[in-house]
């Protein structure tokens, strides 16, 4: 970012993703050792959960709990839940009857690795299980039950046919039929915003934030959900594979709208920025405490994987 | 049934199912108006969801309800949504990778009718969209937040990799490699019992039955769930296709295991009667309100589809 707030401290990110996505791996095989059976099916599941992902929507939640309160094992749990979510989508997503991708996340996609069969049911699965674990009883004492009930709403709208899978048909839908600007964000919105939104107001919610801070954070997560995806869309034109772990200039060969070809390379990169000063503008209110929040919104805009 | 408990008074079952599966109709009709846009997910959705099914296990939610208590909305809201996770399975069961099915309740499959990437992300959407409205705020005084964080935690494990999923993917590794026969009972008890367990402990537990009476339903429905499961299997050597909406010889022409492979046809018949007479004992307890559930029993016995 050029103009960094002045109530900006150094935050040391990088330090403080390695805690997080150790926290999150730990949690995740956590709940891999107390639910998975020794099946293909659990193997296909343990395979793509804990292939090397960047854990996004998972350290989200837990900035957002942090700004407003504090992290606890309710918010480790929605966590690691979401990305169960977010796994079983990239999975669907890869399907040879979609986008027929072989590698992700630095290695072959799970029908690749194992069959369309079982990749079919373990993104099933990982959705499944993600509710499973959002409701169990033993996470729950009864007086956190009508949160987790709009939790499970909220995360649920966020993942469902009016948002990240009609995000997905309406992404299939434009190889060879590009969108325009706006039904291109309408579409990016759907598909990944939703959830990265849930993530921030899943986290915001369960550390104890009130909900004139959640809508900030809310703000603050649309913004960036899309400057991700304008990102991920200047990468997959300029990135280096072998950093991305997976393929680049996919969209061109599919003829898919992106934002470097609605708009050039240096339009798409000042239009990420501007959504990350958006983005900071709606978590001002929090002071010092948004600094790991300013922190992860540059990393997003910088990132290079 | 050769010999119905004395207790047993006429039921017209044919009557309430037609009432019961109207009423759901309509409910799903109701929801549909409610969630879905104008869009190729949504038609796919309602597609499948509104093919002419039997609608056994949102009819064995309701019939709990009644038997331990009467049917409310909440009752009615659960029974469409088990019945969007069912109809999610069988999306998803009949894919190009799985069964390969071009039939289902009558009509061309949803991969066949739309494409393989609508039907899995249709099949994704229903499954999302069942956990939407069980978690629904409207429908939720918060007096009833922990009964139905129990219900969405009793159906995701029923419907998940230690349930429902694990049995489709032993259901598929069964082909050409055939199981023995507790294996496929077990099998079964994955895929399609635990579901139907889950239906009905759902309905009894909304319609406010009691902790011992929820468990003689339990039982009753492990126990018809496999009886029906080994009449689908009769019938798909001698059933009627015309009359069943979907192919017949199957089983064989996969190479699959199956109770008449196993025991023969006649043993066959007599295992379903003995577990439709185990799940009559285990309701006896409710007297003349088991009626209906005795009628239920005996009609998964005799059904011709």
């Amino acid at each position: 970012m050029k103009n960094p707030p002045s109530s900006a401290k150094p935050f040391d990110l990088t330090k403080y993703l390695v805690e997080k996505r150790d926290l999150i791996n730990r949690s995740l095989l956590q709940i891999i050792d107390k639910n998975f059976t020794d099946s293909r099916l659990c193997d296909a599941m343990t395979y793509s959960l804990m292939a090397p992902g960047k854990r996004l929507r998972p350290v989200l939640c837990l900035a957002a709990a942090e700004t407003v309160g504090k992290i606890n094992s309710n918010v480790i749990t929605a966590a690691c839940g979401i990305e169960m979510i977010h796994t079983y989508s990239l999975i669907h997503d890869d399907l040879p009857a979609m986008d027929n991708d072989n590698i992700r996340r630095g290695k072959p996609t799970c029908h690749v690795k194992f069959d369309v069969a079982t990749a079919i049911l373990a993104g099933d699965a990982l959705l499944t299980l993600a509710f499973d674990i959002f409701s169990s009883r033993s996470l729950h004492p009864n007086k956190k039950s009508n949160i987790w009930l709009q939790i499970i709403n909220e995360i649920a709208q966020a993942a469902g046919p009016m948002g990240m899978i009609e995000g997905q048909m309406r992404d299939i839908a434009g190889e060879n039929n590009p969108l325009g600007l706006d039904d291109l964000k309408k579409m990016h919105y759907l598909k990944t915003g939703a959830l990265i939104k849930a993530s921030v107001s899943t986290g915001a919610l369960l550390g104890g934030g009130s909900k004139a801070s959640i809508k900030h954070l809310e703000t603050y997560a649309s913004n960036i959900g899309l400057a991700f995806q304008v990102v991920d869309d200047i990468l997959n034109v300029e990135g280096d594979p072998s950093k991305m772990g997976k393929a680049i200039g996919t969209d061109q060969s599919r003829n898919k709208s992106t934002y470097p070809a609605l708009l050039g390379l240096a339009q798409s990169r000042q239009f990420a920025s501007d959504l990350v000063n958006n983005a900071l503008q709606a978590v001002k209110i929090f002071g010092n405490k948004a600094n790991l929040l300013l922190a992860l919104a540059t990393y997003i805009i910088e990132r290079k994987r």
